[in-house]
């Protein structure tokens, strides 16, 4: 619990009302009670201040006439929200301390008020900066080097050589650093392709649970600083995810390619290997990105769907594409009305 | 092994045959033997009735001429052959015990014969219900609750707050509480969100594994009574899946979406977020749903495999499908056939 | 660090050359330098070597010309550089020991200088064969069986009763023999149907991090030998995958569907369950395959990305197809050109 005076205070943002108001937790608007901080991201939400029943609002100072109640000004109110919720966090806290059951190899350098919890595996030759934060169950492979901060959830994975940076959150059952696929055809089947390179994440970098981040076979696979990649994603081998980059749920990147920086890559979506993503690029959710995007912008893909009956004859009719469109063209010509120029492919 | 006769009373059947006949195990109408219980599921499997080797069938009374062999006969044989799975089960069962190699805080409430397999780590405060069983390598975070009788296989991950119900049971590797994934954009990069609720699964769940079910920001995710989860499913922060609602695997719910009761969402089917789902709605595989769905029914997106070749005529001629529409108006235009309420998108 | 001349010998190839010549690294031919042994894949990748630092290539003899430098001649030179990797292999070694926060049931039957890492769970009655490394943290389940030389990488999860053959690889936290998604609805919600087969993988086979293999209901899911499998893949219950078939990241393979030998399922694509797939099937990335494939071949599905504008005018018009073909069905008619075998789906 707290007051909206000291929320005032640590947030740094202009109060207006009673600064001893007593606030005990954050609430959507919908949600909240008169206990409760709140906030408009977007001018669109503003009809629903009439049925709020929140006792105090971050919101922007432009808006500021929508709203009599208390308030925190913020010229971007969506970012002092997220500060807020960093204020009534209520995660646990690390012990700071080598757990009795966990196993940490005697030549591991492990800095200051280090956390390895119970179950986890740190191999020889680890380096983990200060503050570092092993999960319960966690491993941590030869050699490997993780920055001050950062912390590696319970039962994931890092596997041997990876580098990850400071201030890092690898949430659980994530898999870093496991060999890419690669693999020769050959006369006697597949003939594997040891994957002699790495894994190196910057720092500021969040990936979600059940995600896999493969080494390199001959270069590494790069997540730059500040990028956010959510569950169950792939990154290929070789891949590279420039600085800033969001990726969604269950969206996978194939090996070596390259997607640049402040890209948005929605849900589903999945890239063929060997491509390079411009800056600036948004991929819609199951997008089917099998070339390279030289330009930024939004770019989608797919259907939607239909009721059942419908669709099944819209995908039947998908089949017959190439002929309705020369059968169209014939009828142009027929009618004098050819449009050359689209009638092949 | 057992008799039919004892078959028949565990399952409350009417038997036709011989009572004391031998059953060993149970097996599909192809590859039954004469010690084996098969079944049919629907009228059209009723031919291959001659060709089975099965010593006895579960199958509707209506379908009782069909066979002249031991029967037990059921208004609903699948759900008949389904309780029969339980009577030949080879699953290991729980030790009641808290392995020497776990890791429970003093703090933890246990109910009677609660299992607590070797390397798993129940942290404080927890409360775990009558014979629940956590299994190896399982992490279960503080203050999290789970009800009698729910079985958390190995190396799943339980994040802190929690709440599960009774009967439930969560496949290995699965992640449920992890952070949502919240982040504000600000001119330094992604601002994270903490994620303040968590989530709440209810009675009788399934959840399969490789799967994550993320904490909400402010609202918490919830999982209704009798729901069941497949592999590698996304359930976003702040989603609802309704009551006796089917996901099948890699399908993805976005944060804040709301699946009504008795759903079908097919495997690798994908929804955005903040979106609102009927109740009785089925979504076909891949299906890609980008609104809410009011009405029941069946629903479904995407395109059939072609062979290589045709289908890239036909994707090529999907991005020409504007134009086509236009040049088919106009043509009938120019022949006096025009249905102009079609002409734009 | 070796020489060119242990290298052609190790390799059994030919050496054109300086065999004194030392070799530190394998390198990519972009980024290769004189330390560096190269390789040209693809005849498509010749004129890369007038810039590559490389000081040597492993090259088809055919193009020996192309390269003044030291080089290794292979008729398969890309099967030669997979050969190569695994001279410059930097993996951790197992320790052929059975760590002391691992916990190895009385009765199960180690093979020679089987490895068990800290934390990991070997529950009765497994049977592991010569030189098997049981990664940290991993579960294995009662009664399992593992083939010689098999490792199973940390957190990886193997149920009860499955049986993999020899020199196997799992990656870590993947899931091997959890219960497949079977359950028959009835009034009062869904029944489970207790999957009382297993699994069965063969020898020579790769499975990827974060994958999920079921155990079967009645019959077995089986992986044959030699076929490999990336992250994040889901095999369903009493699936098969054929011998030497390789499937991409993100791939979904449902229940009882049969896919031949020397298919390569491309990322993110998904099968019906049921389906038989013939040998030798190329499906494309995303592929959508909902009925059986008899003849093999590449095939695909799905639309290309387009700028978000554009394409929703082609998914809107998607939803119109039917319609615009009987429309153009109409015009054909009346211009006298009628090709009536195409008007209806």
């Amino acid at each position: 619990m707290t007051t909206l005076g000291e929320l005032a205070k640590a947030l740094e943002l202009e109060l207006r009302g009673d600064p001893t108001r007593s606030i005990v937790s954050l609430a959507a608007l919908e949600s909240a009670t008169a206990e409760d901080l709140s906030f408009v991201s977007e001018k669109k939400h503003l009809p629903k201040l009439a049925d709020t029943g929140a006792g105090a609002l971050i919101l922007h100072p432009d808006w500021a006439d929508a709203w009599p109640g208390c308030a925190l000004l913020s010229a971007t109110p969506y970012v002092a929200f997220a500060r807020a919720t960093r204020i009534f966090d209520n995660h646990p806290r690390a012990s700071g301390q080598v757990h009795q059951n966990a196993f940490v190899a005697d030549s591991v350098r492990l800095g200051a008020a280090v956390s390895v919890d119970s179950g986890a595996c740190v191999e020889a030759d680890v380096v983990l900066g200060d503050r570092v934060w092993i999960g319960a169950g966690a491993y941590i492979g030869h050699g490997t080097q993780i920055g001050a901060d950062t912390v590696i959830k319970p039962n994931t994975v890092i596997c041997h050589q990876v580098t990850i940076g400071e201030r890092c959150t690898i949430h659980p059952n994530t898999t870093i650093g496991a060999d890419g696929f690669g693999f020769a055809p050959s006369a006697e089947g597949w003939v594997k392709i040891e994957q002699l390179a790495s894994v190196i994440i910057g720092n500021d970098v969040e990936i979600g649970a059940n995600s896999a981040v493969d080494r390199g076979a001959l270069e590494d696979t790069v997540v730059e600083d500040g990028a956010i990649i959510d569950n169950m994603v792939q990154i290929g081998h070789g891949a590279r995810v420039g600085s800033r980059t969001a990726i969604a749920s269950q969206a996978g990147i194939s090996g070596s390619t390259h997607i640049g920086a402040r890209c948005v890559i929605a849900g589903q979506a999945g890239m063929a290997g060997h491509l390079t993503i411009a800056d600036d690029v948004h991929i819609g959710g199951q997008g089917r990105v099998a070339s390279s995007v030289t330009e930024p912008g939004h770019y989608s893909s797919g259907t939607p769907i239909q009721p059942l009956r419908a669709w099944l004859r819209s995908a039947s009719r998908f089949t017959q594409l190439d002929q309705m469109a020369r059968r169209l063209a014939e009828l142009e010509k027929a009618a004098g009305l050819g449009q050359n120029e689209d009638d092949s492919a």
